[in-house]
């Protein structure tokens, strides 16, 4: 068992109405103002953006507004919020929305406290070593942004699509009620589901060693997410598999699942990111792509973990049947599983190859991805 | 799924010789003077003390001395704790040992900054509102004092022993190296893993509704204890059987476990008490004496969990088949499970029941266990 750092201080709210007391998290931080941070305006369709402000406005907390934040987010807008915090004396970030409005809070988080360009954090320039308090409104459960220090931006003038983690960006409290949850597509819940499996999976087949108890815990997470996500493809509104499904989410990328582990890191996600970068595709639904593809590349590179899978997660005795099982899964619930079913061409896999072979040097991981073994892999899709 | 705050600051550094960068720890969060908190000596036979002052000294952190602390850590104990903390100016205590050296710094700590007697807290006539920081480096993993704000102490006037829950008390570091732990007794090993499972299982069988994640992040905690107690008995020196056990009983009681159930309570641990405030029995012994009775009483009130719990522990179909089995393996590990080997006269059983109702009515379970209740419950041991 390896020596590790765990440390999340993230307060979770977790249930019904919860929102509806943000403004009083809030000011229990002894925080005034706030800069509101949210998508594309669903929000104020559904009351969610009401709720927020009669709240914020009970407890007297004052905010500032920076909406059209999109999937796959942004750096520009993520500019754009750090000028007004910087501007406007802003104290802390409050994000509403999913995985991306959270994201682009942390970096706007972390930027309203440096001189210099926050892209240095990304480029691992410059460390993090303060932040304004960040506070989340989730209506998303996937990419547990809600409950750890990592945000996923891109650069929209260089394509570049890179990550910072620092516990300096962790959520001080986050609101998680699964009712705000219940109204996503079922395309969107689907690639919820692979995201999270891609979490629990990437340290599980990567680690050259892992403990027992981790593998539990990855087992427990995607077993768990299995069986919500069937719930709920046939029932939107069943509260408790939309909460379990929430909490797992969660739990999938908080650093419960890598703690003690040895040499874990994650291609999938190294690989994916080339594919929403270059071809917009929702992070999810490029997982769908690459994970089956992966795995097929990967697995003789850890053959017993691979037949573990198989047989705790599916029954089987195989590791080939395994992944044939995840990759039909993954079809089921209408998750893309090859290039084509996510309208990516296939003279593109060199364009991708060669995007990813990029972030696979910045995350350290050059030597075992390069541009021709990335090819070799998506070939597979 | 029932709605739950989830909050565990602890940052929790793990692995080999963290406590030589205790004063470095403690430096960080910007604390100049420590009480140092120990029990009877140990850690000056085996080279801890000097370490942890090696630590302090190298960073500048000054500290005063509290030995003495006993297993059933003693309020009068406390309370010289608290008196010294108040008078040389203490800004931190700092825990060396094990859950009785952790659960006593937690009681100095807010004692330390509360004008009454610290005993309020426990009887809950005051909330704790504040407390100093604490630290620990822990020569035991089994109670999880070490990631939880929970602390337990036992009364030497009125032979109660009661327990706060405070996030104010949750450790801001702790350090757990499992190379301190390879010298603890067979016999202490052996409690310790009913210790942990005793956590695991109050929830998992009293819970109104228990959300399947929890069910079976506790199955998998109960797998790793009884597989890594097995190689730990044949071997102590194993380095990832100890590092794992340790981090399970973490995980078995940081707030994790039970986060999301439903009307979930500690019936176990509240009999207990009374048998080691009453004969001085080590709390993990007392334990392994109460649970299997309980369960056996128990059972008809949630048959299908307890029907889970064969198959997924022991592969068992039978309810009563769980229970057996899961007593013969704490007798198989040199646990007692009745009254006789735990040295209580049958003659006290009356005794033990009037003290744990005591504790039952302030844990606000009086109405389910009475005086007659426990009796029946004890008879079975």
């Amino acid at each position: 068992m390896n020596d590790f750092t765990y440390h999340n201080p993230t307060k979770v709210e977790f249930g019904k109405d919860k929102e509806k007391k943000i403004g009083l998290y809030i000011k229990e931080a002894n925080i005034k103002k706030v800069l509101l941070v949210y998508g594309m305006g669903s929000i104020k369709k559904n009351g969610l953006y009401d709720n927020v402000i009669d709240s914020l406005n009970e407890h007297g907390i004052s905010y500032e507004e920076l909406d059209g934040v999109v999937s796959n987010p942004l750096l520009s807008r993520v500019n754009d919020g750090i000028k007004m915090a910087k501007e406007k004396n802003i104290e802390a970030i409050l994000a509403v929305g999913g995985g991306s409005v959270a994201d682009s809070a942390k970096a706007i988080a972390a930027g309203a406290v440096y001189d210099g360009d926050v892209w240095d954090f990304f480029t691992n320039k410059v460390q993090i070593s303060q932040a304004l308090p960040v506070f989340t409104v989730m209506t998303l459960g996937a990419t547990a942004s809600e409950m750890n220090g990592n945000s996923v931006v891109m650069n929209d003038e260089t394509m570049q699509k890179y990550s910072i983690a620092s516990v300096f960006v962790n959520p001080r409290v986050s609101v998680v009620n699964p009712q705000l949850m219940a109204t996503v597509s079922k395309a969107y819940l689907a690639y919820s589901a692979v995201d999270i499996i891609a979490h629990s999976i990437e340290v599980y087949f990567t680690a050259t060693d892992h403990p027992h108890f981790n593998s539990r815990i990855v087992e427990s997470i995607i077993k768990t997410v299995i069986q919500t996500t069937e719930v709920l493809l046939e029932n939107p509104n069943d509260y408790d598999a939309r909460a379990e499904f929430a909490w797992v989410a969660i739990q999938a990328l908080n650093g419960l699942t890598p703690a003690g582990t040895e040499g874990g890191n994650f291609p999938n996600h190294m690989i994916e990111h080339s594919l929403s970068a270059l071809y917009n595709v929702a992070h999810g639904a490029g997982l769908a792509v690459v994970i089956p593809a992966w795995m097929k590349w990967h697995k003789n590179q850890n053959i017993k973990q691979y037949e573990r899978f198989a047989k705790e997660i599916f029954n089987e005795d195989n590791a080939d049947k395994g992944i044939e099982l995840l990759e039909s899964w993954f079809a089921k619930i209408g998750a893309p599983v090859t290039l084509e079913s996510a309208k990516i061409p296939r003279e593109g896999i060199k364009g991708l190859a060669i995007n990813a072979n990029g972030t696979a040097n910045m995350w350290g991981m050059g030597e075992d991805y390069s541009v021709d073994t990335i090819i070799e892999i998506l070939e597979k899709a």
